[in-house]
Order: C-alpha cells, then sequence, then structure tokens
C-alpha cells in the first residue's frame, strides 16, 4: 500500500479549521476515486516539549499509479483546491511506501 | 488507539540510516510493553516540490497512558536511548488519538 499524507501545523484559529477540515474537507477527501482508507489523528502532545502539528490525515491507495490518478481526478483537483483556500501554508504533504 | 509518530528527516547517509533503524532500532521498538501494532512508511516523494523526510514510524496503544507507561518501561527507556544515538537530531515525534 501507498499512503498519502497531510500533516498540519497548529491553525491560529482551531474551532474555524476544524469545523472546515471535518465538514467540508474530509468529505471532499473521501470522494477521490481509489483511495482505499483514511486515518485522520488528532495531535494532543510530544513525548519531549510541545508539538507544533494540530492533525494528521493518511490517505491510503494500492500504488503511487493509483494515488496520482485520484490526485488527478475531478474528485481530487476538487479536493486539493479546497485545501489551498484554507490550508495552503499550514500543510506538509508527502508520501511513502506502508512496509509493514 | 493513541498514536506516537516518529517522523525522521533525510539522513546524511540513508544506508548507514537504514541498516541502524531496521536491524537495531525496530526491533528495540517492537519490544515496548502495551505497543499493540508499528506501521512503517518508506517516504518517496511529494504531490509537490521535495520532500525532505526519509521514514516515518506510528506506534499505537491503547491509550496514552498505555503508551506513557510504555515510553517509561526498560525497553521504552533503552529504544529512547538507541534513537538519540543514531537520530535524535533528525527526528520529530508527536501523538494523538486517532479519530477514524
Amino acid at each position: 500500500m501507498v499512503k498519502l499524507v497531510a500533516l498540519y501545523r497548529k491553525p491560529a484559529d482551531m474551532d474555524v479549521f476544524d469545523r472546515h477540515y471535518f465538514d467540508v474537507h474530509i468529505p471532499l477527501i473521501k470522494k477521490t476515486p481509489g483511495l482505499r482508507k483514511i486515518e485522520i489523528t488528532k495531535i494532543t502532545g510530544a513525548p519531549i516539549g510541545e508539538t507544533k502539528f494540530h492533525v494528521m490525515a493518511e490517505m491510503y491507495y494500492d500504488s503511487v499509479d493509483a494515488m496520482n490518478a485520484g490526485n488527478a481526478s475531478p474528485e481530487g483537483r476538487a479536493a486539493a483546491k479546497d485545501l489551498m483556500t484554507f490550508a495552503g501554508d499550514a500543510v506538509t504533504l508527502f508520501f511513502g511506501e506502508v512496509t509493514e
């Protein structure tokens, strides 16, 4: 499996962020063709010191090709466009192979 | 479920890192009491631009208390000590609640 990870830094207003994120963005993400599973983690702390992160979403696909096709689909493009409107400067995106 | 996330930036020497990580560190992590599951992702890219990250490990526990107890155990302390010897400056640690 391949997963695309979206890691969000703490927003200025968590309530405003969470409302858009959970009510608008995640439903858009779930429409992406080829998406096998999504896991969302509300980040609450760090073992040492503080964390600058607020939430992490992991989107699982069968392969890099399936992920790329999902991102390039109309649904994927709509989700990406939405992301840029509310969290373009707060998100870090990367992907990789789940090895175990 | 709660998970502890260890996100590693790209090391200077990936082969040296990977040998220690997979042959020494992960076996130590797997001895931690209360660990329910581990998921390891080899990071290979980003949708836009490059990524500075190399690997991500996610350690699942039943609760924050179980995670803290695992980290405070002799096995958890041995794994943390090992982490500091080979990747203390390359790792970002945070934890959170898996909501879905």
